[in-house]
């Protein structure tokens, strides 16, 4: 008998890359911005505006683009130009149509593990753009379940567990953020793998569990998770 | 046997004011372009801004905002101050935050139903919005299963029934809008009841199906509902 019923997979800088055009984005912003402060400045600026804003617009790029649009409105003290705001939306826009770029290992990881296993998405962020990204990803055929979430507490996990008759202890839980994707499981007596991105943004930063926490295990890139899937199901 | 599985419910403007909320944010911008443009060309302006972006940014405050400040840019031909600009984006957020305001008979006619039926909320929107009216609302308890959805066509009906085993004969939707509640129910088999708001966005309109279409019916108001679903179990 398997040790797993489901593992599931976050989706942005997991499976595709995300927080690099969330980065470019903030470049251009930079850049509006270069007259009247330094890069330090609107970048510590801009962050407040997106963690202030979070309990009211939520995760991703509509949020960003609003916050950037504030923070260009308050670091001008009202001096930005229009166009400058119109092109603040553009990126928005942009952003949200660029192509989605796999990271490596994935196709050949979920193809592998999706024989053996159920696989889940886990992905937080707005709805629509979620949707959109798994669609043009090709992924979303091996996935028996997409969860689209407004955050990922531990009350998130455990909803989507009990909705779907999981048990904790097996599940398992595979992604690039601390904060969002490996606490909170372990939290709930789970499994997490820590798959970290050159690129995460500073808000899914926490510290890593200790060394040799029950449950929890860090790999270098998706294409070392059947293995260690494979190493844990024949200690189960 | 009763007849029917699972009543659902469309939220916005079925079970609280919305509508109302997004026509007062919209007299505000007219006041702020009222020196440049007719009220009657501001409004037709928007909403071809808010149809050009319902495939970018979806349903939903953040997406009404970025429609209203691209909207104000065109407008003014950039001379829109940047203060203005600001006040949109507050308007946004004293969007999310503001009361939710139940309907008419919503509370007695949940009630009533959930001791006879399994009820579900359906709604479209931004997640994290949708998810903290629900909450604020105070009938969260009432609903079995809420499904927020990106948008409300019949593949996303027959997702949500399929993933709930629910057959379409079965199933019944309630709501306020033709286009999202009733036209794509009746197109899968279900059976729809439309109940007017006297505000309705433009977009949601559409004709309503002819009388005598099998499965539609149309009431006054949500106090009527206990009475029609008793009638027509009786006559199963």
């Amino acid at each position: 008998m398997s040790r797993f019923d489901v593992i599931a997979f976050d989706a942005d800088d997991t499976l595709w890359q995300n927080e690099r055009n969330f980065m470019n984005a903030q470049e251009r912003f930079r850049t509006l911005l270069a007259a009247y402060h330094s890069k330090e400045w609107v970048d510590e600026r801009l962050y407040e505006a997106e963690v202030r804003n979070l309990p009211h617009f939520g995760y991703g790029v509509k949020a960003f683009a609003l916050s950037m649009i504030e923070t260009a409105i308050e670091l001008t003290e009202g001096r930005v130009s229009s166009g400058d705001i119109k092109s603040i939306i553009d990126t928005a826009r942009e952003m949200i149509s660029a192509d989605v770029e796999l990271l490596d290992h994935v196709v050949g990881t979920l193809s592998a593990l999706s024989r053996t296993h159920e696989l889940m998405l886990i992905t937080k962020g707005d709805l629509r753009d979620q949707e959109s990204k798994l669609a043009r990803s090709g992924l979303a055929s091996h996935f028996r379940h997409v969860e689209i979430v407004s955050d990922k507490r531990p009350g998130n996990y455990a909803a989507i567990l009990e909705r779907h008759g999981i048990t904790p202890g097996r599940f398992v839980m595979v992604g690039n953020s601390l904060r969002s994707d490996v606490l909170p499981v372990l939290e709930l007596g789970g499994t997490a793998v820590y798959v970290p991105h050159e690129l995460t943004w500073s808000h899914e930063e926490a510290d890593p569990p200790p060394a040799g926490r029950a449950g929890y295990f860090q790999i270098g890139h998706l294409g070392e998770l059947p293995a260690l899937i494979e190493q844990l199901e024949e200690t189960a």
